[in-house]
């Protein structure tokens, strides 16, 4: 039976409650789908539960490693509580190869392996597009400070390191991915840690042979049946949802 | 046909030949197997085989995200062609559980959490037994630089994370492993590269779930079958030996 939870924001893929206890919330993971700024969207059954999944196995992999991130445990198949904490407003692009908007932006072609991975940043706002920033505007804009910029760059590339490992034994390129990160403060202590999700929608997952794409441009491309690529992501990484169908997660009750 | 090779070294678990052109080796994976300091030793059909598809699909993943390392391309079923360099006489152990000889000297249950990945270093003598040395020792006795040894520790740390990343991602823990640095020169310009292998020789590997031992322990401590234990590695992350059995690797006709 769910527990009544005070919702604190819909997103466009989840939808954040508060906790139970203090500092944590709960991310529920929706099956909905939106493209190039929400102009397109679908609801895709069983998504939800994937992303849920598949999260929850990347973070505690981070775990392992020492790598801080906000999560703590998956609750059922469409939530998982997590740590509460103040989201630097940027997306963490990490790159191994080119693709999307750096393809189009540079003219290279989709696959071409960077010289190193290569980061950057757009500015989390939906109204503007989540637009590219230089690292320069972030620091003028006080969105992050100098020293959070180079902790994000180590966090990235460490968890670029780990992730590129799990995808590689499965035989999966990982092309490229997002992280958001959060602030957590112990006392007067500030710490970065990994926040928001890592899976499919927020990675470019590639078979190393066939080239084919198991991640949300499968979506934004109409390349097939989305939960199908997922699921065979989950399929190899031994991750799969074992109480219940895929598309039958509960729906929590809520009270606002 | 084999091309003749001058042979330069021969070690416990591989020969070195000349390379085919000034500045690489071939490392020859042999079958045999030693422990404790070569006090147990054992001829292991089909070891060599594995080890050297391993090591090429390990070092493969590093070259893939830039980490420095020794691999050119693998020759046959038991030879890999690498860029000759000059190793650093220390093996670089990266702990993430306790095992083995910490788990002793420390009286720490074997499979213990360590806070945070732990480095060590032991100097590469078999006449001394490898004995493990501080920082200290390295530095005074020349064997590394303070500048290399910092070097030495971030690649250490690098491939911890993406060989976590890897073992994690088909349901293996990495307990320890270790590595050896090698110097190669691009003019004056010196650096550092991972060589010698990765393998389960020179990792400890459980099972996730079982907590079944896939490495070299299985032949230090009579646990089984070593080579089962390498080729169940090997399934899970889809290197399998292809061309021909797994016993049946060419001898390189020696001309010294
Ligand atoms: N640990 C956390 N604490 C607070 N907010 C978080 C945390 N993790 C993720 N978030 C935020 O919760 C929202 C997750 O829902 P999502 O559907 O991804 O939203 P959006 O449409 O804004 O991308 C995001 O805005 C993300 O920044
Ligand atoms: N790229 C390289 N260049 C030169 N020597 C190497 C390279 N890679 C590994 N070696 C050395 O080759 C030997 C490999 O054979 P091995 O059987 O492991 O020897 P050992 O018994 O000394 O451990 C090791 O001594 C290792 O240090
Ligand atoms: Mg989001
Ligand atoms: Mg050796």
């Amino acid at each position: 039976h769910m527990a009544r939870r005070k919702k604190i924001y819909e997103g466009k893929a989840k939808t954040l409650y508060e906790g139970p206890e203090p500092g944590t919330i709960v991310q529920y993971f929706k099956d909905d789908a939106t493209a190039f700024n929400a102009e397109k969207r679908a609801t895709i059954e069983g998504k939800g539960v994937l992303n849920n999944r598949l999260s929850e196995f990347f973070m505690n992999g981070l775990t392992n490693l020492g790598i801080p991130n906000h999560f703590i445990r998956r609750l059922n198949m469409r939530e998982q509580l997590c740590r509460q904490c103040e989201i630097v407003p940027l997306e963490v692009i990490v790159r191994n190869y080119a693709a999307g908007s750096m393809s189009k932006r540079l003219g290279i072609e989709e696959g071409t392996r960077l010289p190193r991975p290569i980061i950057e940043f757009s500015y989390k706002d939906d109204a503007l597009g989540d637009p590219l920033v230089p690292e320069e505007y972030i620091i003028a804009f006080g969105w992050a400070s100098q020293q959070d910029m180079d902790d994000i760059v180590a966090l990235a590339l460490r968890v670029n390191d780990y992730l590129s490992g799990v995808m590689y034994g499965v035989g999966i390129k990982l092309v490229d991915f997002k992280i958001e990160i959060g602030r957590v403060w112990d006392g007067d202590f500030m710490r970065l840690i990994v926040a928001d999700e890592i899976s499919p929608d927020s990675c470019r997952l590639w078979d190393i042979e066939s080239g084919q794409k198991l991640d949300k441009d499968v979506f934004r491309r109409d390349l097939g049946n989305l939960t199908d690529a997922y699921t065979e992501v989950a399929r190899r990484l031994g991750v799969l949802p074992t109480n219940g169908p895929v598309a039958n997660g509960d729906k929590p009750t809520l009270i606002n």
